[in-house]
């Protein structure tokens, strides 16, 4: 990757390893010896700050090494074997996970969605049309709700909307799920108003992500009211999904959640965002979605697209007709000032 | 741990980190881009050098981040549904991973052990004892055999009792799967006459174990001949057991298949085990199992084992009998010679 | 039942016992004694005939005892793990069969339905949209396509639009399976041009319903091309399909396809059907979805439903807005024409 | 079957069809409309006469089609994830279900038996073994358990024995399962005395046979506390277990325990075996597992099994050394005296 010319990429937010304070800390331990599976007091301390910033100190934290697997893990351990997960139809768990859930045993519940996000409406609605059909009993319950924040569209859940959302849930008793895989991105976004303390009030469980927020993996399982899930280690084990060395994930968590780091991370890919959008408005390419976070969805012609492609690595999004393609950057935690500058200089020549 | 007086551990084989050339190359590349899932140079490069190893190049590398995972992933993914896997009863898969094979779906076909050990024999009795069942129709058929080397009492299979089983297998059409977790420690083992090669020329699948050989986190699973499990990339993902920024797996690998590093790697942990067994023999301290590898079974009565429970952490194994308990040390690619010789201390003072 | 005032019933089409000559024939062999899992040489006849009747003498039948049974059987049997079933939105697999296909690991690939039926373009759209994704290894892929003849809105694909879907079946790969749980009352449909003899050279796997169509209970699952599902006893054994006396099953085949009994049995059904609509369409009374088999539904207000509701049984369908209902009446092989005079002077009176 | 030479069958006990009165009885209400899924009029009488049979007024009894189904069903509803279920080696569930508790998800947990049954000992050692174990949260859990009566091998629990074992499931939570395929067999067995009354106090969960018993097909399934198994009508349906006409299944139980039918149906098995075991003694045949009910397992030589394969049809059981072969005889309601006469001849010429 050292060649004189270097081909920008914008690709993705997991192509870098951590932050550098994480990859220190692990230097420092690594001849430490630790017991096995999370039993370690590097976890301890991690769970403990976690819980601490979530407002949640009596709750449960539990690490896993990445988001298919947690929600996997998650949404199979909490439903039962006649009930299904509400989601988005544009939900990873509905479109990219490989059929996990099913997989598990349970049908995804799909509602269209508006830029990725459902609404406490559609919820109660489904609700009422299970319980309302004679026949329900032929029919699959919704067990739970499944929601992302930011989505896979990189939109926002306001405070608002997800108040909402977790009264309808409480009221029908449907766990509330939010698969946090960008949650930096949304913490560090000026338009967020959802704070770790609202999930750790509004949610039943939630993942803090990891792998895409300044870890080299691994997610963190925050359950804010201890003993949702009984025997849930037991449950970890059996999916596979437990790491020997559990304080592996414990020193990276506990790095990010000491001086409110977790916090700051995001902030830069933000940034490099909104200077990219504002270089994409310019250029009069159409953004879609309307994401405010790090990942920017935009709209290209075949021409716009063929130029891109020699320059810097996106993501295809879907084609939208008239041939027209949407394409997707996302920004990082590690996303240089340098390369958005490159990057910027490349839209301007479209 | 920096007290004065510090507890020795012998408890496990993965309470360290990693060897510091890994975290080195972790270090150097953090910042580079790589591509997801595997589809980098790094992986390539890690597949390459093991596959060369194993005198398999055309085979396939795939590399997942735990051991149970690997098996649940293997054994589901190899086996039809109305087949079971033929195990030892003390094999890993059925006692210690928390029913993630019946879990998946399939039975654990259970013959006793010799040492950790099967025969070919016993496998090709359990074979023939289905299909002579005139009502085999209604039993769980045998669909593959799973073995561990070392097993999970240390001892090895020797070449020629691999060889037998392989032959049993290939004669029956079952696929043969080895456990590598601790595969480090049974090449640097002098007992040992079981090469990688040998593995890939044997075995239909098997893993290489990295979270107990020196890296981080992960494993190896190597299939000699290409094409074994369609789609089996499909398949990991939706296990749950692909790993986002796979390169961290590769360039763990690609460190240990440098300069034949994984077969040199065990053999502190294999000298260490050497001066631990003697000084027990020295005071009469019964070993078991005849393990020749990392780790070390003896049988002590309740004064000793409560002198030794001051001192050092061993793992409790199993009663035996007359007060007696089968305790276990394990070394690693990462035990010091000073803590083996306050190991040896402690021994003598029993 | 035996009041002077009977309420009629046209609530479904599974609410009597069997065809006369099918309770004769259990008298008859009633002491015999017979093998049992379908062994048996009454099964053997059964299965001749319905091969010949299907014109595939070489291929398989299994006989189970219903209709969600074996949709689960055949779909979980045939497909990959890593593979999901394409289907209606409306298919009964999806809606009504209380998430059996994914309690078996499967996702449900649906596409939106035209009167219960979807179209060869739709399929082949959906499987060039997975293989064309660039992430497709991270989606569930379409393994097999389910249809029903009729369909759950009593509707009938033509020859021309199964001899498409099989082409792309083919085309494709994807086995075509076809749920017949009512297909006696598509045979003897005037406005029907699939025969049985169509679907032994057409699909890949199909059943012919009995429950509904004339037996006490079973369904025919056709295989017309012997092998499709190695080991598919085991399966039907493993997941509570099979019958101990398969005989049963057997006699009651034997007697609906000895003289073309089936193909006749419906006959009485669509009669009675035709009728009915004709005095709905008097009344004004808006029929829906161009059923032309044994499924009347129909659109009443509120005053209509409620006038209904007192004298026959119907099914609630669906409500559709501006405070009307979707109701269903089903005829049966055993509809006495008393009862249809009855029902069309109620219809009358509305 | 009509030949001048028959063969006679002692193979199994499910060789004939239903007991004349059931038969009369499905004759009766051929034509009547009846709704589906068990909630029609007929099911609930037959449920109140069972549970009026059992002492349980408030229970519940859910009607499945057969005992494979049953037993995976009610294994697989009762059980969490991370359980599995204790059984006796010889269990039907752990030989001879295709691995359909396995296929559910759960692992049999086996204990050796004696005669085909276990006992509360060895039931409670293994709850403590694994609560002792200090790595038990990487372990299968006890979660129920499972015996059947009569045994797979003929033999019944006494009611010291069960009540033994009932102690040790309430002690340590583990809902007591009981496989009734053949119960009619015990209760009319001289030697029992455990009555229908006493399974309606000491089980959770039981079912009542019916294909071996006198029924055409088809298990109740008596569940003396309410509410064991929430949502039980959708998982039964899920698993494909949910007849249509329910009511088949009711008429033939609610015929069964009228006037304690199911009581007496299984006299004319148990004088027929009584004096076929005499005939077996007389000639100096060894005995086996000491079986006083319906099922007569026997050791032969090469010489004897050739004679009474020329004979009479029996079911090979196992080989048991020294050229020796145990065979099976299983007489039932329908055996008639005639039978037993000529097969008592049989033997007398061995």
């Amino acid at each position: 990757m050292n060649s004189a010319f270097r081909k920008l990429s914008f690709a993705s937010d997991y192509m870098e390893g951590a932050h550098p304070s994480i990859l220190s800390r692990l230097g420092e331990i690594n001849f430490d010896k630790n017991p096995g599976y999370g039993a370690d007091s590097i976890c301890e301390s991690a769970r403990r700050k976690i819980l601490a910033a979530c407002s949640c100190p009596k709750g449960e934290v539990h690490f896993v090494v990445g988001g298919t697997q947690a929600n996997a893990l998650v949404i199979r351990s909490l439903l039962k074997p006649y009930q299904g997960v509400i989601a988005a139809e544009s939900g990873h768990i509905n479109v990219h996970e490989a059929g996990a859930i099913e997989a598990g045993g349970h049908k995804v519940l799909t509602l269209p969605h508006s830029s990725g996000k459902i609404s406490a409406e559609a919820i109660e609605r489904l609700v009422w049309s299970y319980w309302e059909d004679e026949t329900h009993e032929h029919i699959v319950m919704p067990g739970m709700v499944y929601i992302s924040q930011p989505t896979e569209l990189g939109t926002l859940y306001s405070l608002d909307e997800l108040t909402a959302i977790s009264q309808v849930c409480r009221k029908y008793e449907l766990p509330l799920y939010v698969d946090g895989a960008r949650l930096a991105y949304g913490l560090a976004c000026p338009e967020n108003d959802v704070s770790l303390q609202d999930l750790g009030t509004l949610c039943d469980i939630f993942y803090i992500g990891g792998t895409k927020c300044g870890a080299l993996f691994g997610e963190a399982v925050v359950i804010p009211k201890r003993g949702l899930i009984p025997h849930f280690f037991t449950l970890i084990k059996q999916q596979g999904a437990l790491l020997a060395k559990g304080w592996l994930l414990g020193a990276q968590f506990d790095v990010l959640f000491t001086d409110g780091l977790y916090l700051r991370i995001g902030k830069p890919a933000i940034e490099a965002a909104g200077r990219i959008r504002d270089a994409l408005k310019e250029q009069n390419i159409p953004l879609c979605f309307g994401s405010p976070t790090n990942q920017i969805f935009f709209a290209v012609d075949e021409k716009q697209r063929a130029f891109l492609r020699e320059k810097v690595d996106s993501s295809f999004w879907e084609a939208c007709g008239g041939g027209h393609t949407i394409l997707r950057f996302a920004t990082s935690w590690a996303t240089s000032p340098e390369d958005t500058d490159a990057l910027i200089q490349v839209l301007q020549a479209l």
